[in-house]
């Protein structure tokens, strides 16, 4: 098997090849992507080094699966370009999600979706879309889904390397040069991610509102979101109020969570998640399940899950994985 | 005027010195009680020298405001002590806010509730509590309350000084002996905030669903909240869905916000509030006001107040100036 990786040397690509080394995908050959900044460069893997190459037409030949994690743009630009080179693109980044030609796939939730690609791309969704959906299909196998309000916690790493290296540089007591936050970030809470639209909305509580309901198929479903930025590095944290078609009783949600792929109920006696202990997990973590204190078919839960991992590179090579029958 | 502190060398207590001095309150008289472990400190104040005593019998003979701010126990023990000896309790403790006999009292929003105080105490509310309710009630005003959902964003001197020192152990590298959390803090969330109750709910879930029924007088109004302990020194952050009885739009919400006494509206071109910015500051700053997407009697708040003012010693003095006429 021959994987491309697009933005090896991001945040996301190099969690990317950490999950490619710990998962059972036999890779023969890795083509390393990156910017003209970081082309030359040699990266260890599986025993040998790979050279990292700036991408140019041609060089998704041959290649069985393209994984992008280099923003949209270079998303746009070389997602028809690898897929016309026969390559099965899984772009992390937002460029093709919305697409109704593009599936966007969570494999506990919609893994067939990903069978049906007419532009030969799959999209991977926003990171913290990702966990919630997780524990949303849960709940609804269970007992429908009818309204669902989010609020989040999401960390730095969320916006990349630079996100980390601004937390750490505040933390230090330095500025952040070239941070990518609107405000310090350290011993701060910021409800901005994202651009803000005409109805002051931003860009990353359009993709939960939106993403949810295409991955659920319920283009119906009432979905808000509040996204905030906070000073954790790894590791984003969602509070999820679910309504739900029929009533759920805590124990049934627990039973429900716990039996479905890829979640860790970490709730009453086993405690609570928190992001600090989650990092470097594969795993959607959910603890504090209660039901509404006045209205039946309404739960609370909250959901932590590793984003560079679950969130981003794990969920695309559990993508690989479905399709290559690993 | 005659005013004593219980507590006076706590992180409410001293803010609390900090706000009288600030005020327009003229005080001829202070008497500052402290455990016996600050006992014998001498605090300046208003140009003079004061030394923390032990509470005891007799104390608050001759005090017109005695302020409460050292922990339930303390407030069960000495709250009817201080009002049979003659003084006007406001207690920032929750030993009384739930009692029947005791008003709750936000001054924005209830402040004829103090009038009426059969024990001769008055509650002040919780800190996080207090700054939705402020929000909350300029909504009511204007389009009435149907449901109410709160995620919070809370800061370590929530838990006093203890909690400060704990964040800034851990932020400098080392261990915080003796902190307040139940995790580590520094770079995590902990949902946390109180022990849980059999229902799931934390101590401070359940003070922001009582309390925001009693203070509003709404006592039916369905209200969930998630309480969230974050790696922030001062400022708490409630992230608000209000559902009304009629229809608001967001021009209208912004018009009754920033009409309402006590509240800053930072939204749209404004920005929105953080609580590093906020920190220091009386007032309540409510940015990201939004309509649901799908839900047209539903709105979206991001509220920010100084726990420590506002949440606390700013809402207990404003208690005062009520009674006393300032």
């Amino acid at each position: 098997m021959h994987v491309a990786l697009l933005g090896a040397t991001g945040a996301v690509g190099r969690t990317m090849l950490q999950v490619l080394s710990e998962r059972k995908l036999k890779i023969d050959r890795l083509t390393l992507l990156a910017s003209p900044r970081s082309a030359g460069r040699s990266i260890d893997w599986g025993g040998r080094s790979w050279e990292c190459r700036v991408a140019a037409p041609g060089v998704f030949r041959d290649v069985d699966f393209a994984l992008f994690s280099a923003g949209a743009d270079r998303s746009k630009e070389w997602g028809p370009v690898a897929a016309e080179e026969g390559a099965i693109v899984v772009d992390n980044s937002s460029a093709w999600r919305m697409d109704p030609q593009v599936p966007l796939v969570v494999p506990e939730v919609n893994a067939a979706a990903a069978q049906d690609r007419p532009r030969g791309i799959i999209a991977n969704p926003n990171c913290s879309t990702i966990q919630m959906v997780v524990a949303l299909e849960a709940i609804r196998q269970a007992a429908g889904l009818a309204r669902v309000v989010a609020s989040s916690y999401q960390s730095v790493s969320g916006a990349g390397e630079t996100g980390r290296d601004a937390l750490r540089a505040e933390v230090g007591g330095g500025a952040a040069e070239g941070s990518p936050f609107a405000r310090p970030i350290a011993g701060n809470v910021i409800p901005q991610i994202g651009d803000f639209d005409e109805e002051g909305w931003t860009g990353e509580e359009r993709k939960m509102i939106n993403e949810t309901r295409k991955i659920l198929s319920l283009p119906d479903l009432p979905v808000a979101a509040t996204c905030v930025r906070v000073p954790v590095d790894v590791g984003h944290s969602v509070q999820v109020m679910a309504e739900t078609e029929r009533e759920l009783s805590v124990d049934e949600a627990r039973a429900a969570l716990a039996a479905f792929p890829g979640v860790i109920v970490a709730d009453g006696a086993a405690g609570y998640p928190t992001p600090r202990e989650t990092a470097g997990r594969d795993e959607v973590f959910v603890g504090r399940i209660r039901k509404d204190p006045y209205l039946p078919r309404t739960l609370h839960l909250w959901v932590v899950a590793d984003n560079l991992r679950k969130g981003a590179a794990t969920n695309a090579v559990q993508i690989v994985e479905e399709l290559a029958g690993a």
